[in-house]
């Protein structure tokens, strides 16, 4: 089974300096994740043409990311110099796209608004991309395919990524989705995460279909609250629910039966993927 | 003025995965630019051996950090292996760090909880690490220093890692700060990021300790909203304050002259780092 591997991009000097959280990565990992898809990892750099190459090289030859996503830098300002880097680092002409300037002008024209410069900058890509229409914003995102790999540029605007990303980018990737998930949360009260680890550690070895994590929620030794995940992968052709049904209530079993005083909140409810 | 480089290196499966919002990244890089560091990088990965240590050589090598911050896997589980992991980058023993044990025994038996293996390995560590105290939760962090790089090693559970850096990171990292910051916002109403952007590009040029940026929070055609940030850097003898309300007045002053119907809320305040 052939799984895509993707990397997450996202540029801005405002995640660098920590002025803003950077939830447009977790967003697509979670997208990503659930069509399937391997996100391998995430990388943040600030407007900087140096540091959006090593980060597209670090994707494309370190991690052989199949999919690349990136956020930020297709505005109207100085620093928005995403499509532009990436124009160069393919090696491609950085030129007008008609469908993109298309539709900046048609926004900004029913507003009255002329084409100046800092406009049309929106409407530069990469000579051989693809505009993605923005739904909520102005700047256009858009695509860029090799033989083994596609970068795709999205606004940094959480909004107008969103909007783009559910209409013009999943549709695309789902058809590569060649495997199902499914998922459980389950609440364990009461027992310290390393109890529960030498069960758990125990019970996963072997397992490759299957990942388990504790997230502590309280405090491992004054009152221990720990959510426990159960993830199940299978191919398209078999249903993920039912074998994570069967982990999670093996594993509820052990714990049990071995960790006095364990409280287990709700029971197993497995939900299947996209 | 030699300013020193970190990354932020993030690990954990959760966050690949979209299941979490990396604000451990966020909060370290604010800390890490308000004490005059450059965050160039924020790296995530998931919890294997491979790609973490990939992670430790694309801040190290190609972004050539002095200071590299991990957050994740340093708890009790089987997937915990950060440590491991940069024990083996760097090429140390992974062994207990008595001081670190001395810690994780103490906090356990004053519950009258035994030392389990589960429990023991929070304290192994890389030989030459020196243990960082947890002052919230159990798992201690550490540092390894070369002569050109600090490594810091924290816990993913943000009051933990929080808790340990406030107490013995940040007092550490600010015998190295030799550069200081003042920084404000401001807001604008009722004109498109585009229009602002001619005017801001042009005033911004050639001003190297200068960085600003229009943050867009309404919509750029209808109901325009941008947030104008301001950051001036200079060095410790300076008082960046002063040059930063000069910025911010001056190019206020450019901006209602040539922005019909702009509004600006509040005035120019800059405030100072730590």
């Amino acid at each position: 089974m052939l799984i895509l591997k993707a990397t997450i991009i996202s540029i801005g000097n405002e995640l660098i300096q920590g002025r803003i959280v950077n939830t447009n990565a977790s967003y697509l990992s979670r997208r990503l994740t659930l069509l399937g898809i391997d996100v391998v990892a995430h990388i943040v750099v600030g407007d900087d043409f140096n540091d959006i190459s090593k980060a597209l090289d670090i994707a494309l030859r370190l991690f052989g990311s199949n999919i690349v996503v990136t956020t930020g830098g297709l505005g109207p300002t100085y620093d928005d110099i995403t499509s532009e880097a990436i124009a160069r680092y393919l090696g491609e002409e950085y030129i007008i796209n008609e469908e993109a300037l298309r539709e900046v002008k048609e926004k900004y024209e029913s507003r009255n608004m002329p084409l100046t410069p800092e406009r049309i900058k929106m409407a530069y890509m990469p000579k051989s991309a693809k505009s993605l229409q923005n739904p909520v914003g102005i700047a256009p995102g858009f695509m860029v395919s090799r033989d083994n790999f596609t970068i795709i540029a999205l606004p940094g605007v959480p909004a107008e990524m969103e909007g783009i990303w559910e209409n013009g980018v999943e549709p695309y990737l789902k058809r590569f989705s060649n495997r199902r998930l499914a998922e459980t949360y389950i609440r364990l009260i009461g027992a310290p995460e390393s109890t529960l680890a030498a069960y758990i550690n125990r019970y996963v070895r072997g397992k490759n279909n299957v990942y388990i994590k504790t997230h502590p929620k309280g405090h491992e030794t004054r009152g221990p609250i720990n959510d426990l995940y159960i993830m199940v992968s299978t191919g398209q052709e078999t249903d993920p629910s039912e074998e994570c049904l069967k982990v999670c209530n093996e594993l509820i079993d052990i714990l049990k039966k071995n960790v006095e005083g364990l409280l287990v909140e709700g029971e197993c409810i497995c939900n299947k993927s996209l």
